[in-house]
């Protein structure tokens, strides 16, 4: 895949549904970006990839990396990935998330109904994450096991990368509409998707614009298959705004 | 692209929304694909691509076969291809559109959730196309140039073929949610988006899914970057029914 091209696995509309009981190899992700988000089977935690990594964010608190040996069988049942070229590049101070929206509508104007792959690296006064716990039962929609979700503020200056994408607004359901970004922290043992954020002084911004994007759907997955798929607009600004 | 896999430019969306100034060269469409489907700049009248070749459909009744020299600046603001391999073959007698609908769902019931290529070949006792005349001023949005259409039925039996799309219902605004199906006559002089169809006996059907979807949006292109493409569920199937 090329620089700055999207690949997506399933929709989100699946993981409303609760399916995630299936899902891509990570090592398979791995080969379509270098940088990405996800989840993992039935929703327990956070994915997040950087510079190639794919780590696993629990809600107990633990950041793992995660195991892509041939023999590994840990799966995503939805994410996203690019092989990421930074187009722009910029230093901001950000108060909080509204900040870091209008900075990037205006760094590419000539991208308001496109994909955006967002990196931003420094120092974070605050950083307020969330990890999902997991499903309780089978087919328990991604709704209701958001609120059974652990959030967690930063309060002491951390150190850390966001890695994410912005979604445009006609893709909601297929993608998470809006800025869908998740965090690490430079030591690797803090993370989550992200909440809101303060940067300690000026963050370092990276951000590239997405013509193309590449969708695979699950196949062989009668989860999948069964599934409604008919969206939940409001249930997905609750759980991933 | 392997086999099956589907390309797609813009969104329908932006055909809601007016978006049809610019578009993807048709000869670069073709690299995609040798089966598929769109509308032309300023959607005067309908693609269909037939084992590789591309025909404009305009509403006057002409059938012409597109300009691919390398020097054409034939576009297409919204088109659909693949490189189509059966995956099933069968032949059926097909009443009307819901016979065809309710065939494909019983070849393929793992498909629920997937997009379908469907290429039906065969004498048709009765055929209905519209072919759209184009916008009457910048931005018109499908729907109002759908008001203005030209439908014909072709009542003799009529040899020919039929080339399209199943695409999930959950895909609405991105793609035309439901079957989008164009018709061309083995004689290459009729054609157009099909509305209604009854077979001559039995005709043959080949379907095959589609679980990869890769969607190319447009940039450079001012009109799409400014649409709203907030949807229009009622308006797309009054005009794609």
């Amino acid at each position: 895949m090329a620089p700055n091209e999207l690949f997506q696995y399933s929709v989100v509309n699946a993981l409303m549904d609760g399916v995630a009981n299936k899902g891509l190899l990570i090592s398979t992700l791995l080969q379509n970006g270098d940088h990405g988000i996800g989840t993992f089977r039935h929703m327990v935690g956070e994915l997040i990839i950087v510079d190639g990594v794919a780590y696993q964010m629990k809600s107990d608190g633990s950041v793992t990396s995660v195991d892509t040996s041939l023999d590994s069988s840990v799966v995503a049942p939805f994410a996203m990935a690019t092989y990421f070229e930074p187009a722009h590049k910029t230093t901001a101070v950000l108060a909080d998330k509204a900040d870091l929206f209008g900075l990037l509508s205006f760094l590419l104007p000539e991208a308001h109904n496109l994909y955006l792959a967002v990196r931003i690296t420094g120092i974070f006064k605050s950083v307020t994450v969330r990890t999902v716990g997991g499903q309780s039962k089978p087919h328990e929609g991604l709704a209701e096991v958001g609120k059974h979700q652990t959030s967690h503020t930063f309060e002491e200056p951390t150190e850390g990368v966001i890695i994410g994408f912005r979604s445009p607004d006609y893709m909601q359901g297929v993608s998470v509409a809006g800025d869908h970004l998740h965090f690490l922290s430079k030591d690797r043992t803090r993370g989550g998707h992200l909440l809101a954020l303060a940067s300690e002084g000026e963050v370092n911004v990276e951000v590239a614009p997405i013509s193309k994007f590449h969708l695979e759907l699950p196949v062989h997955d009668e989860e999948f298959n069964e599934a409604e798929l008919k969206g939940d607009v409001a249930g997905i600004a609750a759980v991933e705004g």
